[in-house]
């Protein structure tokens, strides 16, 4: 056993399935769960996914060796914001958020110095939510990215280091600005698209026709059934980027109209050769698997 | 036996896909492949997709019980426009092209009386291509959508419903420009958002980053992988209806930037909301299998 006590507050996907993989995975005498919602916390429990749980976060993080964070940002900042001056003596915590300046921004403002925080983001979702979705294999060979600080304790980086690595995450480090630019990129913008295909087949008069729906658009639009509450947050959290990314967007939609208004088969043809090109290249690894 | 010759035009994923189908179910005692390609002929060959091949339209055709033209648009349209009038005596033909309207408009206005053409979809592909792709299960419990006009003969139309069910599709009726104002907003821009989301990444500082990709971006962007040359050709057939689409994305677009910078949450919150719940409606009868 690498810890005694665990505390996570937050229990649904990814706070249930790190609560589970620690259990699965022997590397905990005990789980114990803190939510604002009694409801998550009784299904976490029954799942097995925690020990035993609390609505009292004072409770839940006394005397544990490690504070997962496994809440939504706005939750997370609100909870960091209190300082948790109602713990005494040194903690570790950490996070799993999907950005990650502002977490880390109110963790350097306002936590004490004897708590030692280590911002992370493990990139494993789903479409689904909750703790009926937890998995105790979610983090396996999965990125985690943590994003240290010039404040960050180098021995705290190394014990939320190892949580992953004991989960089965490979680990990366980056800035919180660095990792919110990219993951802008690589995750939110291409959420947002999700969620646009799938709006403007909605709200067109053909929403009812789900028999000329393809695999293509299931594809397409899988991610925009994913839990709207978390991802408002990663949408509010990190919309600088998301709006940079917008105007590279808009841009590339107003040449490929104008593509199509003059019926220029060449511009067509070599964009989606660089796509196709990259796509195949980024994902080459995986065929066959899919 | 329902067929004595099939005649193929273009082999590659949905016209050899048509062949094997068609052997594997004794359906036809023999399946001719043509192409412009003597390569993708001896290779649909190889694979058994086809019995025979011939680079020549008339060889292949000639004495068919039934003409499929599975090529890309600008392929099949310039075959429809030398009218076939290589052939004696009465023909019913079809393709498998997914836009509908200028293939048809192309048959109507070309093709003498004798050949009876039906225009047809079927809503399965891939973003893999060539006779290597090709499976015999393709348009199994699939939709194919026949785009019949005041010009199709009865007759002919059956012949070509009954091709599709023998396949194992599921047919529906539309008209052409039906189709491809409906197929515009479930296949062609979503595709197109595919794309665009491949492109943001690959023109972005952070391409080679491959460890921060995750499940989500590999959905969202799958169908990018596909073969430029036959998705450039539904770009350009069904431009006007695409474009009449990207307007409303664009609007959508600027709508979300806007709600961004004002850190509106509640319209990011109920945007989310009616795409996650369209979504799940949608893809319900599919949960478990994804």
């Amino acid at each position: 056993m690498v810890y005694k006590k665990v505390a996570i507050f937050g229990v649904g996907l990814v706070g249930g399935s790190i609560g589970l993989a620690l259990k699965e995975r022997k590397l905990t005498e005990e789980v114990i769960g803190v939510s604002r919602r009694l409801e998550t916390l009784k299904k976490a429990r029954a799942l097995k996914l925690i020990d035993s749980y609390t609505l009292d976060p004072k409770e839940a993080f006394s005397g544990a060796d490690l504070i997962v964070l496994a809440a939504p940002p706005a939750a997370v900042i609100g909870l960091l914001k209190t300082g948790l001056d109602f713990l005494e003596g040194r903690y570790i915590i950490t996070d799993a958020c999907s950005t990650k300046k502002k977490i880390v921004s109110a963790a350097d403002d306002f936590l004490p110095e004897t708590i030692f925080f280590v911002g992370g983001h493990p990139i494993a979702g789903s479409e689904k939510s909750g703790p009926e979705a937890a998995t105790a294999d979610l983090f396996e060979d999965r990125v985690t990215i943590l994003t240290p600080t010039s404040k960050t304790d180098p021995a705290a980086l190394e014990t939320v280091r190892k949580l992953w690595e004991n989960l089965g995450s490979r680990v990366f480090l980056l800035s919180p600005s660095e990792h919110d630019r990219i993951l802008a990129a690589t995750s939110h913008v291409p959420h947002l698209l999700a969620v646009i295909a799938t709006l403007l087949l909605k709200r067109s008069p053909f929403a009812e026709k789900r028999e000329f729906v393809g695999t293509g658009f299931r594809d397409v639009s899988r991610t925009a059934a994913g839990e709207p509450s978390v991802w408002k947050e990663v949408f509010l959290t990190n919309a600088d980027n998301i709006r940079k990314d917008l105007t590279s967007l808009e841009r590339l939609l107003a040449e490929w109209k104008e593509a199509l208004e003059r019926g220029d088969g060449d511009y067509i043809q070599n964009v989606l050769e660089e796509a196709s090109g990259f796509r195949k290249t980024l994902f080459s690894d995986e065929e066959g698997k899919e």
